[in-house]
Order: structure tokens, then sequence, then C-alpha cells
């Protein structure tokens, strides 16, 4: 069994690691971290957990943790994991960021984007960039990942055939991501109160959001060369799901069935991607409570763009599904151990 | 592997029994039945099983059924169970209807509230009611399971074992009952519509609703005596969950203790009845996508009256996940196999 | 122009003050306060009031606002207006307090379920409890009005003229009652935020929430004598909107024509409270953004229950709205002045 | 008191139209007609409107309606206004058509989009394109007025002033969009059902939404030219609002003041468009129940895009409000009579 280690566990992310984990073969969680809630039952915090888990929650003892546990999860603020790890930490145990911490390589990039001085940036250079399908190989041997966000994991998982295969022209790319409001965690926030969200729609962080730069790095990779593109993330009345609709214009002479050789090259044989038929629109409903992202595409042969959209659960494939897929590989389990969810409808 | 066949595999019930019985280790299935969706493929009805089901609706060969399945589940409009079985089915195949035609055990009351004529009688001596917490022994050896409404599931656990104990008037039970939407199925229906439904609550059926004498009976089996009770059901703009609230005068003297030591009594080595701590209200949300029902309680001092809360999923307590409970308790199974399933928060 | 002054202006009460009275003909906002945003444009609080409310958000000076003001609301936390007045700000200025402070007569009783000490119990006596519809003539000469809170007002306007022609026995009234998230208030509590209101349905204040001695008082004007009753609150994934399911046993030979009667006799001249033909359930959705009060009845033969339900938007009837009717009886205007909204839908 | 007819009354843009006609000084319904209603109350069609309206649903004798009306209002599917009026009609009563069948002005591209024969193309150059803002002087003596769509109003009031101006280029135009589920209409249809809407979202229509041409067409008007241009609507969960996201590249050298000078020197005066401060994005919220268009807009530096972004409700400045405003225009009367609406918040 494979000692797992929660920091950040009262969080919606955190939460969704304790539930997919309890389902999960192969590993057990020995610690339930949470600032918040220190000594109180898990299960006071989140009712569903009553009965299920009998834990109280502890703090950060990074010694005990590192030598309690295989593997830490930390879903935790922007820069807290990166204050905690160390080179002795690291030869411990391995550690698994859903934070932005070690995402992005350039550490001037993360600097910007977040305000942050970064505390570790020696630790920068190792760490593997988690999005399983694409990093598969790297992601075995590492002691320290880096869990996408949830709009990059869908954005990229998106985008990221067709930029490599040259098919279209990453400088027109616009990406327009809805968002369930759970990615906006469990803070007690005016702009996140029901009568706030519900009925409403809206954009933000228009073109300073921070999973930006995420996307670019890696679109980037795609293609050789600078990706710039523009990225606009909206809170939709939802609780969960992400929609990814983006757009660019195709190389000449480009067909959709050139489109669908690409992704087909990309996912044919993966578990979590699923390609929809030619013309079907994904629907975050679709994939609510699993690990999949849906695919889809059309042409506009009006204005030689293609619309590509990707939906997922912004709780498994977004964060907590894609970590325990990481934790798989780098444990040399089967990746879909604790993953093959049906998803839930309606 | 026992050989499953869906009846009304379409329906949101029926979904939910594709959706749990994928996630089953002992069961496989066989047959999709779906008289809307005939020569369809499943994964075209509902966009979440692309890829997981590869199977065509077929339609209600129930020979062909009774011969390559070990049970039938009938999650289809009242009557039609009812008008599909006959001596030699059940002497091939078990059937777990999801619908009320044999739940009543007075045909007579069967046809006032459903307006219908029971198409046969005959069998509804034979047939046992599967609230399993309740009449576990009988459903072991039945052929015919008639599976119990998801308001009435929840009434009755709810409530049962204060009437059996004695410690309520059983003239006095009042439910007010609140449903999510799922309940009222997939029928295209202008009042189920979300413009209709979202930001609105009513109640209906007030005084008629046809689960009122189901939860009638089973109480009065409780008390030894007839109940007559109000049952109030309410629709509430969220796709899933039940919450019962009911209300009684309790019998003289009647404490707190009393009456946890009744529930006590009942439930506490059930896996699937969470017993809350006192003054904790249950929420449909921390039981939503699982096989719990949470039950909580308050003493009203003022008026000697009980206020008894129950939760559960209508679709999976309510429905499909006591089905399958059924299920593994009449084929010998562990009865949470392929029902331990952890509540999805948020 | 009568010149109103608003203290808690900023939160969904004050806001929906702000709404009815910017529709109002004969009256004129000149003080919008708000502890949490002094010195903040109003607009920037609320942003669908951008360019139609131009004002700053200003503190409680009370000499001003009784030498600027011809009537103050008071839509602040329980206590806070009792704080304020005196016998000198009464002799300049009407008060209308949408808090609980005036609302009970007896200061024990208020001191006991709000765990408040009174600051000036003096004037309780002389406050009017302005359920308009009951106390018109009571309400027009006076200077401090009690503004009734939102589930007592849904109560009382369904349950009074039962209680009062003695259709139905006091002692065995309960009211299953439910709430949109409005009225809640703004307040950044996780309780409240979208991912835990959604998808969700719970009980709260079970047998103990402030508004049972509310309706108890009034009930108990309406017969003459102590009523105890049975009142529960639940919390409902929507906006607003409140929907009261009330029960009791009715007397001896009460039949449905003498309920009818009874409600017409009450209502029938009444512009706010709609009697629905028999048999029709009240949806909160039908009054959304008005101030009607709905009203429907069924009885329940097999048990001689009435089942009597009431329908309001918490924000207007509820509060805000009875709020304004109760200002423009106390200033001699038309009753309905500023008040004839169609309710919206969807 | 102008005498109005409203044809397809009991839609969803039909009865916003009741809504905001019986808050209208100047104008009176006399003609409540609907097809699937005949001879049924209004208001049992529509329970907000019990109480208001006793009128019955009437058919739609043409003659009868040009004789007794001022004014028709057809809000009706794609293709019957165009098969009832001919030169005598409208020689006798105006006609505002909610439809899109005279909102084109090349019939081809009418009958290519909406697959259908125009059954009276004689009419089309007549019909002045009622977007009142744009088309204010040509709106004033016209007799058949073609009202905008839903989309269409919001995304041509959002780009008209900078494509007219120059700012941007056409040739870039992307049009994301997202709409509450009121715009599909009350047909009982199984993808609007609250269980298929609510938490979920889509796009849907890609590459080939109706809407496109139309846009299209007037922003050609604004520029001089033809412009073709993406368009992607979206189903939101939620019941009224539209949100427009449009991206375009910028000309050389334009500033952010250069956008906001366009947009002032277009709309500074006008009631119903409300310019928000740069940097504040527009919320569906904050127009609800309102003849308003929020617009807001952010430049991205570092890909040399605008992100414009306009807000409305599509129920009132979407159909029903603008079409009220429209006739306003047309009867010479203030262009606000009726729709000085104050948003609903929440």
């Amino acid at each position: 069994m494979i000692r797992v280690g929660i920091l950040g566990a009262t969080g919606y992310a955190g939460q969704e690691l304790v539930r997919l984990l309890l389902q999960h073969k192969e590993a057990e969680i020995v610690w339930y971290g949470s600032k918040s809630y220190i000594d109180q039952k898990f299960s006071d915090v989140f009712g569903n957990m009553f009965r299920i888990v009998d834990n109280i929650c502890m703090g950060e003892d990074m010694d005990r943790l590192a030598a309690e546990c295989d593997v830490i999860f930390t879903a935790t603020p922007q820069g807290y994991c990166a204050s905690l790890i160390n080179e002795e930490i690291l030869s411990k145990v391995k550690v698994i960021d859903l934070s932005a911490d070690f995402r992005l390589k350039d550490v001037s990039i993360y600097e910007e984007w977040y305000k942050l001085t970064h505390p570790c940036p020696q630790f920068i250079e190792e760490a593997v960039y988690g999005l399983c399908e694409i990093n598969r190989d790297k992601i075995k041997d590492c002691r320290l990942l880096a869990n996408p966000g949830c709009y990059t994991t869908c954005s990229i998982t998106t985008l990221y055939p067709l930029v490599k295969a040259g098919l279209i022209d990453p400088d027109t790319i616009i990406i327009d991501a809805k968002s369930g409001t759970s990615g906006a965690g469990r803070g007690a926030k005016l702009p996140n109160l029901f009568c706030e969200v519900n009925e409403n729609i809206k954009a933000y962080g228009v073109a300073t959001h921070r999973h930006t730069p995420e996307i670019e790095e890696q679109l980037g990779y795609a293609c050789g060369k600078n990706v710039t593109l523009t990225f606009t993330p909206h809170l939709v009345p939802m609780q969960r799901g992400i929609l990814v609709t983006s757009y660019a214009k195709l190389m000449p002479g480009v067909t959709s069935e050139d489109i669908k050789a690409a992704y087909e090259a990309a996912y044919k044989d993966e578990y979590f991607v699923r390609l929809l038929p030619e013309g079907t629109c994904p629907e975050t409903k679709w994939v609510e409570g699993s690990n999949y992202v849906d695919i889809g595409f059309k042409l506009d042969k009006r204005t030689n763009r293609i619309i590509a959209m990707g939906a997922l659960d912004n709780l498994v494939k977004g964060a907590a599904g894609q970590a325990v897929q990481n934790m798989n590989i780098m444990f040399g389990l089967s990746e879909q151990e604790g993953l093959r969810l049906v998803p839930m409808y309606p």
C-alpha cells in the first residue's frame, strides 16, 4: 500500500483527492493535512465523509510527513509547497504539487504572473509537468511532480496535437474557457456566494489569468517556438466542469481528416481522452465525476478556422484525478487504478 | 457473472442502473432495453457512456430475456412490468421491478391510487417488498422483487424504527418531502423544463400522491395496525436528492435517548444507513451519488413533537442503488458489492 | 416627495428597497447607509445600479438622518435599530425597522430567542407590527413600525384567517417552510457559497428558529389564546422565494367551502394577496420580483387535515416590498404606489 | 392608447411582452394570440399573471387583428409572420416581427440559413432592422419592423462602433456567446429539461447558427464591406441573460483611448447602453429584467487583440424590451416609456 499524505485536504480539490483515494486499491491516506481545521474531524468539515473517514485533520510537520508517507499531495495555495520542500524531503518522499509552484520552467515568468518570489527555484528544473498523456515517460521516474491546472489541462489536451502536427497557426489561437464555481475554491468570499453566482455569467481575469503562460509554454514545446495566445476564463453557475472553446486559423489546405488523424495519432490509445464523433460538441455533464477529457471539433469553412472544444471535470482530470493518475504512473501501477469512474448523469 | 437485462434503460433510473452495474464485479449487462430508442446506440442517448457502453438499445422480447439473463430490472412505467411476467418467465429469471406494480399487497388500493387494472394480481402475494434493511430475510429467496419508491424508501427508513418501538403516535404523522427533478423522469414535459423548475419550489400531488399508501402499508406492519398519514411532495430545483422532514407527536415520556436507542437498534450495523449525531440535519448533498440514507432528528419540547429527517439520492438508494442491493441479496453476494460509493461533493 | 434614508442599504433587503423606491413616484432616497462600504459608490457594490444610482454610501449619523429624512428604513442586524432610536429621533422621523427588534411585544421572549439584551424596551409597546393586510389601521398613525420577517409574513398570511375563523385546531399547526438563499443575507459565509447551496436541500434551526415566536404571537391574536406550533425552515437552491406548507387538523365539520369563505372574507379586496383556485398549489416563481402572496389549500379527507400553502418573494413582500407598502400607508399614499410589479417569469 | 395585438403570446418572449406592456402607460393589449392555447385563460398558462390578466388566448384572425389593433407583435416561429402579412394588412396596422423573417436583406441568405422559402420577399426591402441605437431614424416611419435577435443585438451593439471607426480588423472577429435557456423557447424538448441543462455547459450550432449572417450584414454596413466572422453560441444553466465575448485584432496603433472614444461617440447619450468603467467585465445578472446592454472591454497587449464584451437580458433588450422600444419610436412616444426597469438583483 502506498502511504499518502495530503496537505490542503479540506479544500475542494483536497477533498476530491480523498474521495478518489478511498476508492483506490493500492493507496491509503495516512495524513489529512489542513491548516484551517487542525484537530477537527475531517467528516465534520465534509459531511459526505461521515462514517467513511474517521481521521482528524493535522498540520504540516514535514519531517513526520516525509517519514510516514510515500507520497505527499499538496493542494495548497501558490507558494506554499515551494516553501516546504528541500533536498532532504525529496530524498525521502515523492511530492505531487497541485499548485502552480513548479509548472513554469522560467522562474521569472512565474514571479511576474503570480507576484511571488519563488522560495526554491533550484527544484524547478527537475520538476516534471504532469500532463500524463503528453509527459508520461518523464513522469515515471520523477520525485517532484507539477500537476497541471484545470484550465490548462483542458486547453492543452485540446490543442496540443493540432499545434504539434502544424495544422493550425499558433499565433491565431484564442481560448474562451468556462468553469464551474468549485474552481474558485472553498474560501468564504462574496463573489462565490450562491446569490452572486447563480443566474449569472461573466468573464474574469481577462488578458491576465495565470494559466495563460502555462498553456503557452506547453504549446510552445509542441511547435518548437514561442506561442502567445489569448485566454479568457468565465465563471458559470454550476459546481463542476470546464469547457474550452478554442479558435485558430487552419494552415492552408488542412482538412477535417487531417485534424481527425492528428487527434487519433495522439489519443487513440488513451483511456482518459475521448474523441467525439465529428460534429458532436462536448458537454461538461458527460464527464462529471470522471477523469475523462472529451474532445470535439468543427471546421468553419467560411472563415477557414477550426473550433476545437474540450470538456473535463475540473476537480478530477483538472486536479485530483490527474494527480492520482500521476501517482499511478510514478509508482508503476496501472494508470487507471482508482480512476475507472463512470460519469454521473444527470 | 450474473447476466443482467434492463428494461427502461434509457430513463434516468435505468441509466443509473447502468452506471452502477458497470462498476459491479459480479454482474454484466447483456440487454439494454428501451422502447423509445430501439436500434440506437445507448451512448448516443447518454453521452456520458460514450466509449464505455457500445451496446445498442433493444426491445422487450421476454422469451429471449428470460433465456439470456439471470435477472431483469424493469425501470418502466406503472403497469408495464405486470403486463410482461408470467409463471414461465418467473421460473427462468428473477425480476426486480422498479415500478409500483408489486409494492402494494392490496390490489384494490393499487387500482384506486394508480387508476390501472392490475394485469396479474396473482403474483402480488409472492412479490417481496425490497426495502433491504427491513425485509432482508424475505428478499434472499424471492424471484419477484418490488423495489420501493424513492419517497417511500426515505420516509419509511426514517420512521419505521420509531413506529415499531411505539415512540410516536402514528395518527399524527405528517411527511413533508422534497425531491430533485430527476424523480420526474426524462420525458419531455413542459413542467420539467429548466426555465420552469429553476428558481422555483412548489408542492404537487397534495393529499393524492401515489407513494402515500405504500408508506402507510409498511408503517402499518411496524405497529401492527392501519396507519393513515399526510404526505406532501415538493419539487426542488436540483437534479438529485430527496429530503424527508417528518413530524409526529411523541408518546408520553419519550426522550431523546429513547429515539436514539430505537434508531441504533434498527440501524447500528447497517452499512447504508448513517445515523447523524444529535442535532445534525441531513443534507441531500452529503449522499449524492451514493447508496446512503442519512437520518437525523430533533425533539421539539415546546410542542412534544419529533422532527425526524432523512436524506438520500433518489436515483441510488431511492431506485437503482437499492435495486442493485436487492440483487446482491437475492444472489448471495456481498450486499455492498458495487455500492461502496463515496458521495461526490460538491 | 418623501425623503428616505436607508441603513443597511448594501444588504440584499436594503438593495431591494433601493430597487423599489427608485420606481416609486413619491419617494426619493437621500441616504444610502452602509457600515461596510462607507465612502464607496453604491453602484460599485451593486453593479446593476450602475448609472442609475450615483450616490456614495454613508454612515449612521442619526441626527443628520433625522433632520434630512422623513422616514428611515433599517435593514440592519438584530439589536442595531433598537440601539439607535430614542424619543428625539422618533419625534422627528418615522422609522421602519426590517429587523426583529420591535416585532415581539414580550421583551423576555425577544431576549430568550435572540440572545440579546433589548436596548430600548420602552418603545416596544408603541411599535406597530406591520403586516399590512392585518394591521392596516394601526399602521396609519404609527411612527415606529416593526416590519415582519419573511417566513412570518408568509406563514401568518396563510394561516391567520383559518385560525381567526376557528376552522383549524391551533395546537396542531405545523409549518414546513422553504426559503431561497437571499434570505441568508450577503455575508461571506461558507454555508452560503454556491457550491454548498447548489444541488442541496436541508432543514436548519429546527425547533429553534427565531421566527417561531413571532408567528405564534400573531396567530395568538387571531384566536385569542396562546398558540404553540412547530416551525421548520429549509434552505433551497434558489435566490428568491419562500414557500410555506402548513398543516393543521380541521375542526369538526369544516368543509372546503368554509375555508374558502374565510380566506375570501379576509383577502378578497386585498391587492397583494392572491387566492388561487382550489387545488392549485402556489409556486414561488409566480410571485418572483412582486409584492404578491399567493395562497392555495387542499383538504386531506383521509386524515381530516388541511394543507394550506403560501408563496411570496422573501425580498419583496417578505422584506422591502412590505416595508414600502407600510410607508405608503403611514404617509397616506396609495398602498400600491411603487408596488404594482408584474412577477417576472421565467 | 395604442392597441396592441400579440401573436405567440404564450412563448417566453411573448409573455415578456405582456409583462412589459402591462407596465406601459400608453399601450393596452387587446389580443393575446396563441396557437397552442386557444380559448384558455392566459393566466392558466402563466400563473404569474393570475389576477393581472383576465384575457383568453385567441387565434390569428388577421383581418380582425388589423382592424382592432394599432400594432401587432409577432413572437412566432420563423416563416410565420411572413406568411400572414400583405399590403392590405400593412396599410392598416404596424407589424413588429420578433422572428427572423425580415431581418436579412438578401432573401437567398435567409433561405439558405433558415431552410425555408420566404413567402413574401417583396416586403423585405421596406422592412427596417430595429436595432434602435443604430437605426433610430429609419424606425420612426416604418410600418414593418424586423426586431433583431438576442445574440445579434448583443454582438452588434458590442462591435458596431469598433468596426465603424475602423479600430479592429473585421476579418479577425470571433464571437463566443453564452445564453440562458429561455432563449431556447418553451417547447417541451428533452435537451431543455432541467436535468439536462443544469450543471452543464456546451456549444451548439457551431459554425452554422442562424444569427451569424444577421451579425455579418449589420457589421458590413458599419465598415462598408462584406464581413465574415466566426460565431459560437453556448447554452448556460441559467434562465435569462446573454454574454458575448468577442475577439478581434486591433488595427495598428489603436489605443485603449481610441476604443473608449469610439464607444462614447456611439453611446454616450444612449439610455439603454451602459459603458462600464475600463477593466470592468459585464455580468448578465447586472442587467436581469432590464432593457440595458452593458459593454466592457480589455486590450490584450501581448497579442494586440481586443476582448470586447456585452451583456443583456435575452428576453428584454434581446427580444420583448427592444420590441417595445421600437414601438415607442414608431409611435412617437418617449423611447423609455415602460422600459425604465431597474435590474433585479440577486
